[in-house]
Order: C-alpha cells, then structure tokens, then sequence
C-alpha cells in the first residue's frame, strides 16, 4: 500500500489531524509561502469548477447575470455603513504605494515613498460597498429593478488562525448583490437564495443543511437578517456553508441609492447579499471523507470511474488494453468521466491506494483471467466492497450506480444528521453533551447576554433558529430561566 | 431612434472617442471610482464568459489543467529574476498594513500603524515568481514533467493611462505556466499556445491575425522568446491580442526548480507562460463594429436572435405573442441564444436601436400583418439589410445565417486586414503613410537603435517577425541603410 495513504492520520485519532493531512495529501490545497494564503491545487480545483458551474446554472435560472467589480475599494466607501466597518476594518489588507524603486544600498527592490496614495485602498474583504456606490449610477426608477448581479472572485480577511479551505486569508466565492423596490421583495429574494445553496448541498454535494436565521449577534455586519445553512461534520461539529443577507436599506441610504417609485416619489432601494465561497471545499470533505482518504459524491468527482489493468505480461497486455480502451469509450459515450490509468511505471497497488486516496467512487480492474471470464472487478469508494460483474452491460450498470452512490452518500450523511440533533432543556446536559458534537435544540430567551455566556462556557454558539422545527410550547431559556422567545440550534462549530 | 444611438459619435469623426462612447453605451463596462479601475457590466460579462469558455476548452483539450495561486506575492519574490522584476516593479500595487482602526478625532477609519507587514506584499501583475516558487515542490523528477497549470483571475498594474478594456490598473485573463523537460519540448508549447489563441481568434471572434516573434525589446520581462498574435483594428492600428513567452530556464534557475533527469543528473525545468485579458474584448469591439454600434460575432453574442412583436391593440396581441412565443421555443430548441422582447413599456423604434447598439446578429419583427400573411421581417446586424421570409422554416434559415455572419465578419475583416498590409522598404514613404494606419512590411536591421529611432520619430513600433512572410531577400535597412537581418511588420499600436 502506499505510504501517502499509510501515513494518513485516523479520524478518531485526531480528526483535526486528519483533515489537514487528508488536504494535503490527497492534492487538494497546500499553505502558500504567503501568511494564511493558499495554492488550490489541480485535483482540488477541479472539484471547485464542477461546484461553480453547477451553482451558476441555478443562479442564471433565478434571473442573476454575472458582472465584475474592482477588487480595490477606496478607505473612505468602508465607513459609509456603520456596521459594516465595524465588521471588516480590522481585518483588511491595505494598499498604500503604487511603485517599488530599485535598492541600491541592499539590492532588491523597496517601496518607492514618493508613490503613496492619497487615499489607502482595501482589498474587498466582500463588496457591498463599491457596488452599491456602482448602484447609484444604474438604478432611477423601478423599472430598473429588480438589478441582480452576481460575481464570482476573490477577497481577503485577515484571519489571524487559517485552515485550508475553511478558513483563510485570501479565498475564492461568489457574492451575489441584489436591488429591489419593495421590502417584500428583497426579503424573498434572501430566502429564495438560501433554498438555492441547500437544494445545491443537497443534489450535488449530498450535505444535507438546516435552514435557519442567524442571530444579531451572528448577523453579518450590515444586515437585518442574516439566513444560514448549516452542515454537520462528522465530529458533529457545525459548518456554516452558506449565508444569505437581508439588507434592508442600510446600503441603499449609506451610497444613496434612490429610485422614482410608481407612485413618483423618491424611494431608497432594498438590498440582499449572499455567498458561497471554497469553504465548501473543507463542508464536502469533513461530510463524507473515511479514514482511507476522500469520498467524493459522484456529482462532483472530476473523475467518477478509473479503469486499471492488470497485466503481468506483454502478451495478453494488447487484448486487455484494446479491451479496456473500448471499455473507456463506451462510458465516456454516456457522459461518465473516466480515466483509463494503463501507466507502466507505477504498480496497481500503488495506484490503488492513490484513487482510494483521491475519492474516485468507482474502480474498476481487470486482468488476464477477467478477459477470459468476460468479467471485471468492480469497488465502490464510499462502502469499500469489491464484487464482480460481467462484462457485458457494465457501462449501464456503473451510469446507475453512480447515482445509487450520490444518494447513498446522501442518505448516510442525514441519516448522521438526524440521531445527531438532540432536543434539550438542561444547562448541565448540554455542557455535558455538547463537547462530544451534534446540534441541541433548545429554548432560549433571546438576549445576546445568555447567549455569550453559553459560548463562554461551553465554546458552542447559536448557529441559528432553525426553519421547519416546532417554535411552540417554548418553556423557559435553559440558562437564564426567563421565558424563551425561540427554540434555537447551538454547536461548537468551525 | 433612441437617443443614445444618435448621440454615438461617428468613427470617421473621431475613433477614439467613439470606442470610449461606444463600451458605456453598450452597457459593456465603465469607469469604476478607483482609478484606473473598470466595472464590468453583465452584458459585457457575459460576452467575456463565453470567450473564456470556449478558451478554456481549447486549454484542456492540451492537457492544461486549473489551479489557483495566491494574489499577495512577497516582495523579494520579484527580484529573484532581474528582467523581471525591472518590467513590473515601477507599476505594482503595494499591501503594506493588515488592519484598519476607527479614527476618533475626524471619524471613518485609518489605517492601524501598528499593523504594519514585515515584508511588504504586491498585488500580483503577473504570476510567474509565485508559481515558481509553488512548482519547487512539486517539481522532482521528470516523470512530474511536462506540469501544464492555468489560472483565471485579476492581475494588477498601476497603468498611468488607461482605457476601457484596452488598458486598466486591474484586468481579468488567464496566465499558463508550464515546466517542462527539455528545451524544444518547451518552446513547441509556446508556439502551440499562439496557435490556440490564433485559431480561437479567427473562429471564434472572427477576428484574423498575424503570428510573429517580438523585437528584443518588446519582449515580456524575463524572457527568451515572446510570441505574439496581432490583430489590425478598423484604424488600421494594431492591438496585440495574446502572448506566449518561452522563458528558457529563467525562472528555474531563479527558483531553483530542479528536476532528476532521465540520465539521473539534476537540470533546472524549462518554462512558458501566456495569456490573454480582459482586452480581447476591445480587439472584439474596434473589429467589427460600426456606426450605429457594436456588431458581435454570433459565436460570442449573448443574444443571438432577437424577436419583437409590433401590436398595435389588444385584439391581434393574443395570437401574434402566441406564435412568437412558439418561434422562441424553435429556436431555443436548436441551441439558439433567443430574446423574444414583448416589453409594452419600451416603443418597438427604441428596442430597435438598442439591439443594432448592442449588436445582436439577427433581428425579427412580426406585426399583424405577417400574422396574417404567415411572415417575418429580418434584419442582419452586420450588413443591416432586411429581408421578408416566409415562416415557415425560419428556425433553419436562421440557425444557417448566423454561421454565414460569423464567417461574413471574419471575411470583412480578413480583407481589410490584407489591403492594408504594405510592403515598405523606403522611409520617407513609411513615415508619411504610416499615421493613416496599416501594417508595413518593413526590412529591419535587428538592432534596438533603428527601432528606437522608428518610434520616436513615426510612433510605430516593431509589433513582430511575422510568420508566413517570406524572409529571403532582405535587402538594407530602410532606416540605417544597414542589411536588413529580417522583415518585421510594423504599425501605429493600442
């Protein structure tokens, strides 16, 4: 067996270990030689590709055209918004200079001080700024709205403690930016946009998500309502996957952002906001990853079948690779992605391990006595178990089983999902529980003070009161006692 | 007529300004409020996404893969190559501090001076140092080699004077860097890359080119060879539209990227890179539009056809929208991209002049009478002749004219591209004809001095050796009266 897949760390061991390896070794994303920054590798962009090509057609189908706006946002459009400053000003990367100067002391280069900006420019940490100040200019009248832009780039936060993927200083993601004449409007709009990311989760990553509103505190800086899906990692920790904002006018009165109504008066526009970003990337892997490597939902495997000789000598190699190439083109003729790896310099065992690694959810292999059974093995990744098949129909068989996978993989995730949310009333259970994983449901009196205190004590926090679960017969908060104003959900989380 | 159509200036009055109107006008792009900067508008966008499309197919169909490096690139990465970091250091954006801080005394925020970064990061302009350094580990043996990576993202370059598309501080395009094993293996890439982009300009675009090798001097910084493909645009300037630098072992040997060669000896990688930008799409623009607008290519129009009914009451409304609305069905159903504008808010005269500004290739018109008369009116954007055809069998002629627009743009463009290619082999003739536009086939004596002379004193420049010209007898230098080493094209230049 390879030693890449040997060395893998076991998830019960250290599951935190096991993630930042599995990144790593399975030629996803490495650290840059940047603070916090990362290098998205091959095989992981890949992945990244399929999910925006996917999440863009769903986007285009509700009406969103893609735009790009500058990624230097002038110092002062940050403080237009209160909350918003609040928010991001200590953590964005700040452009002073714009020209460096030969050293001819030391060498190198310096920064030349006679090119300094007269005004700092940030590098977006998200861009409700400038494209509300864009907004301006495009929008007069309802007819002009609803404006629905969305871009696909990247920004950057300052975290002081990054992880690959789930938390770092410069990421990719897409913001959308919506402009509306009602408020009703907007508020579907934000919800419309939250389905949209779970019924994505749930087609196309097999996560399932519990929909939900954020609390104040958790709100994004800016925002009235902030909407949430939540996912739940193997550790039973919480993932926030995706966020979608109701603004209000917050913006649309901050850049000034006016439109004639049809009753011919003046009216600030209604704004949303919502993003997805390569965090999805950490979601996918914590959801399905085992302790041999990657699962990859074969909705988003770049390569969702792998064919790989066996051939111990040159005389039966020419019948078994005509055989296999044929094999090749059949499935590639019904859409599947498949790589036929006939590599002579590395051993099938090595190649083994490396697709186990890489979460190739179907493989199959064949050899001398297969081409003479007309048969072939086949392993399915998610369970490990090897059967095998003939021959004949093999390309149907594998089309129907990669869908039989994509929702197995569904089904075991929510299934996790479910005997993992507990309902529960009592400060000393939680504490208790809540350190082993899973999502409480509890009830809780809405004040930012109980909740500070609970994520003092125990590190979890609200990750949201959750849509479609039961707000009545509340009983009083489990910390403070006072009567409860919504049952919420709380976790640690990442 | 819309107002916005009789206000664009006309191209015999001022092409300059005409282009500059003609991007706002057409809801392509505008100035953002950073300097320098653009906003890419959703039309313009979606016109840029199909051209990375279909590019990015062209990429993959050579065994290039996506990846992603970060934007920060520490400064002392730049100087690792001295050519290098003399062509980009005068115009690099400079990340210098991590973090705002609220300003008590004049409010908004200023920057933190205690957050100061202990090396100084730049935007990057280009990413060949921070690839090389990431390629370092990857890079052991030559069974790692050939490693073919392509990025699509923003660069940065602190331009002093900028244009829509044609030059801006930040651009969007994609940059290969392949490693490689051997020189020749090397250098057939970068010649393969030109041919991507020349045959995705001509089939794509309908935009002919010329192929050629830079000047010394105009070579990008770092190294050996540059490629270039140059197109001609109306004025009879050129714009030059993609590059494919073959670096030699510049970059390895300044990031130490060395490789076990198949004789088992250590050797530093061979490299390339290419690109093309965000002003493609100003090529696109200044190729083939005219007066009263743009004129798009059908292969890259957003909207291929567009479909406006004329009713004049309720009555026939019914009937007239349901047909049209089963003509959109048809041509949907043959891959068309198909608008069908029923808009009662807008006069038929404005939507008129608003698709021939925005350019779409075809145009249908119905009214009650061709109802009646089982007809439909069509208008060809490029030549703007109308035609009444009968209904019946529409969506195949339709589908057929595109095609032969897209093949009539790239034969107009084509012949003024060879009626304006002179031969030249006496200055005082060059300098006279050359501010009228064109490209001259010139013999040059290789030196920079001649070409330095040429520039200043005509404002052409050496665009490129061009393939497919014969170089056989040269003759003298029509400038230093020196033998001529090879023949360049020359010309005026965006």
């Amino acid at each position: 067996m390879a030693k890449e897949l040997k060395d893998l760390t076991k998830r019960a061991t250290d599951y935190s270990r096991w993630y930042n390896e599995l990144v790593v070794k399975a030629d996803l994303a490495e650290s840059a030689d940047v603070r916090g920054c990362m290098v998205i590798k091959p095989y992981g962009y890949a992945i990244w590709e399929r999910m925006q090509q996917d999440l863009d057609a769903r986007f285009k189908k509700t009406g969103v055209q893609n735009a790009y706006f500058p990624m230097l946002i002038p110092k002062s459009f940050l403080s237009k918004e209160a909350d918003h400053v609040e928010g991001f000003a200590k953590e964005c990367a700040v452009v002073t200079h714009y020209r460096l100067k030969a050293d001819h002391e030391n060498g190198g280069v310096v920064v030349d001080p006679e090119a300094k900006l007269e005004e700092e420019l940030i590098i977006r940490p998200t861009s409700e700024t400038t494209i509300w100040n864009t907004y301006r200019k495009w929008i007069h009248s309802w007819r002009d709205l609803p404006l629905c832009c969305n871009q696909w780039c990247n920004v950057m936060r300052w975290e002081m403690r990054t992880r690959l993927f789930l938390r770092t200083a410069e990421f990719l993601w897409q913001e959308g930016h919506t402009a509306h004449a009602t408020r009703e409007e907007a508020e579907e709009r934000a919800r419309q946009m939250l389905d949209v990311y779970a019924d994505f989760a749930r087609e196309v990553m097999a996560m399932p998500v519990i929909r939900g509103v954020k609390s104040e505190t958790e709100r994004f800086a800016g925002a009235l309502d902030t909407y949430t899906i939540e996912a739940m990692m193997q550790d039973g920790k919480a993932l926030q996957s995706g966020t979608s904002h109701f603004l209000g006018q917050n913006f649309g009165k901050a850049f000034n952002v006016q439109f004639i109504n049809k009753e011919n008066e003046p009216e600030f526009a209604w704004a949303t906001s919502w993003g997805v970003s390569t965090r999805l990337m950490g979601a996918l892997i914590m959801t399905h990853s085992d302790d041999n490597g990657l699962v990859l939902p074969p909705h988003l495997a770049p390569i969702q079948v792998v064919i790989i000789p066996i051939s111990k000598g040159d005389k039966d190699g020419g019948a078994l690779d005509e055989r296999l190439q044929a094999l090749t083109a059949e499935l590639e003729a019904k859409g599947i992605r498949v790589k036929y790896d006939n590599a002579d310099n590395k051993r099938p065992g090595f190649k083994f391990a490396d697709y186990e690694l890489k979460g190739v959810p179907v493989r199959l292999v064949m050899g001398a006595r297969d081409l003479e059974n007309g048969t072939v093995e086949l392993m399915r990744r998610d369970t490990l178990e090897k059967t095998t098949l003939p021959l004949e129909g093999i390309a149907d068989h594998v089309a129907a089983l990669l869908e039989e996978i994509q929702t197995a993989l569904y089904t075991k995730a929510e299934n996790r999902l479910k005997e993992r949310i507990y309902t529960c009333n009592d400060y000393e259970e939680f504490k208790s529980k809540v350190k082993d994983g899973g999502f409480f449901l509890c009830p809780w009196d809405g004040t930012p003070e109980t909740e500070a205190r609970i994520k003092e004590e125990t590190q979890a926090t609200i990750r949201c009161v959750p849509f479609g679960y039961s707000q009545e017969d509340l009983g009083c908060d489990m910390v403070s006692g006072k009567p409860a104003t919504c049952r919420v959900i709380m976790a640690r989380s990442y």
